[in-house]
């Protein structure tokens, strides 16, 4: 796809804006709320307003992750066409209905692009996080941002999965990402990562709208952080307790790249252990406050530059991929 | 007791340390795991240890503040009179018990002081919380540690409630206080302030210990917030959701004064709304994960200087008050 210079892409009619996928992540609760606040009744989606989903409300109601699983971990295809139950966990439930409003996954039907808003304890500035490294839309998308936003810090994670396997909400619609912003520690909103998210949302739209009035985007190089792997806390044998926090050398330091050797983790006697690994690779989702469960202390990237061909609608093609 | 220069206290002979009175404030839960792996399993109370306290082991299981109730508001006298039944709430019987091992409060039998460790998502660096401004033994620890620790920021903060009326866990002590550390994201450890958390104990530890061994503590002048009122968020009518998040001008500053007339919130839809009492006041516990369902988005003080006097151990009253 790297030697591609134009790409003519259908336009994008119906756009999804979601918040509340994890219940304490508040930016995204609040500004999809305060989005249908501002929406006159009669508006709907033929007038080019955006979808609005609280996607968690059990979850939002309780400001809590999530009640029973992860919802935004139920999105693969297996767990999408798995039979419901009455001993089915409430997210799983709620994917489906979500799968039935924006999808179904994989299908003409599907929505064009969904955008779901989540937050970080992590210092990680905006990041849009997509399971492609060759979708177009999303990698316009983020470098409009960069341009209309250019004091906050934005990289593009690149998750890379199969479609089948990817199992996030965003990856529902025919494009989608999810927008991450941190520091903002869960059960709180922050007054300026809210704002960012918002603007955020704003740019992304006038974007779309900008595309499906017929504007040409040129193409350019877009830095892509690509997950190699996790790496888990140092843990007590017997209890799996954690045993360490991250190091304050670490701590906060999201993008900063990490070089064998360096340090990684304080234990709670003091002592510090250091990264082992064999190649020099970029942290992120440094002390996420939702991973302790997941055994995730950082994830670790590798960056190359993308080359993003310039996108323009295709007038023939509207509404289909 | 101002003018008092000189006191008499009696020997700190039985000293408690807890955490995880709260099982999402990682820090103290950390901590009080670290200092119970350390202690050989023959030491016990006759050799000088503090009683360490994993105050609620359910919650901080499931890291979460609590189970079924605020553990931290079931010490007042009344509640820990209640009676039992088989509805009681799990923080409820928690509290009976633990004021059986450390109390009873307000009795000759209760620990000599009880010091609880928490942590804030308000920018508060560390703090005391005591509902005495004349405990002296409470106000020279803290003076210790402000000269142990120049580094960090550091206050005294006194809730003015009768002795009968004090909820909080390090009530049941003849002294007690919290030790209020952030800002960190509840359900996250971080380095840095588990490390404040950790030397902070280990000084008032060594500071019992002096005083237990006749060193005399020269008095002086530490300033005191008193607790004026609580600032609840901007809600909506109907549904009673937050529509305003803190102002960035007053995010962060706990602390410094504000004044009539300066920016507290600002709304989700853009508007900032200003401070309208007629006292300069001092903040704090501003935007505190946890107060958002007590309907409180930050707290005001009146600071007063309080002249502590010099004391020492009274050889005569060892174990009495």
């Amino acid at each position: 796809m790297d030697k591609q210079e134009c790409v003519c892409l259908p336009k994008l009619s119906r756009v999804a804006v979601c918040g509340g996928t994890h219940g304490n992540e508040l930016s995204g609760v609040y500004l999809v709320k305060e989005l249908m606040k501002r929406r006159p009744q009669e508006d709907d989606e033929d007038r080019n307003q955006p979808i609005l989903v609280l996607s968690n409300p059990r979850a939002t109601q309780k400001c809590l992750r999530y009640i029973e699983v992860d919802l935004n971990r139920c999105f693969s295809h297996d767990a999408l066409n798995s039979p419901l139950s009455d001993s089915t966990p409430y997210e799983v439930i709620r994917a489906h209905e979500l799968n039935t409003q924006l999808g179904p996954k994989g299908s003409p039907d599907s929505v064009d692009l969904v955008c779901d808003l989540h937050n970080t304890t992590a210092n990680m500035g905006l990041c849009l996080i997509s399971f492609s490294d060759s979708d177009w839309i999303s990698m316009h998308i983020f470098k409009h941002l960069q341009q209309c936003i250019p004091d906050i810090p934005m990289r593009y994670i690149h998750f890379d999965l199969p479609s089948d396997e990817s199992y996030s909400l965003d990856s529902v619609g025919k494009h989608g990402f999810a927008i991450e912003i941190g520091p903002q520690p869960h059960g709180v909103v922050r007054s300026n990562v809210y704002t960012t998210m918002k603007d955020a949302v704003e740019h992304m739209l006038d974007w779309v709208r900008l595309f499906n009035s017929g504007t040409v985007f040129e193409g350019g190089p877009v830095d892509v952080f690509t997950l190699v792997k996790h790496i888990d806390y140092p843990r007590d044998c017997n209890t799996h307790d954690v045993i360490a926090a991250i190091h304050p050398q670490l701590q906060d330091k999201d993008f900063c790249l990490l070089n064998p050797g360096d340090p990684v983790f304080q234990t709670f006697s003091g002592e510090t252990t250091t990264y082992n690994g064999s190649e020099s690779l970029y942290p992120f989702f440094i002390n996420e406050c939702a991973y302790y469960e997941k055994g995730i202390a950082f994830s670790l990237s590798r960056k190359r530059c993308v080359k993003v061909p310039t996108v323009w609608m295709h007038q023939d093609q509207s509404n289909k991929l």
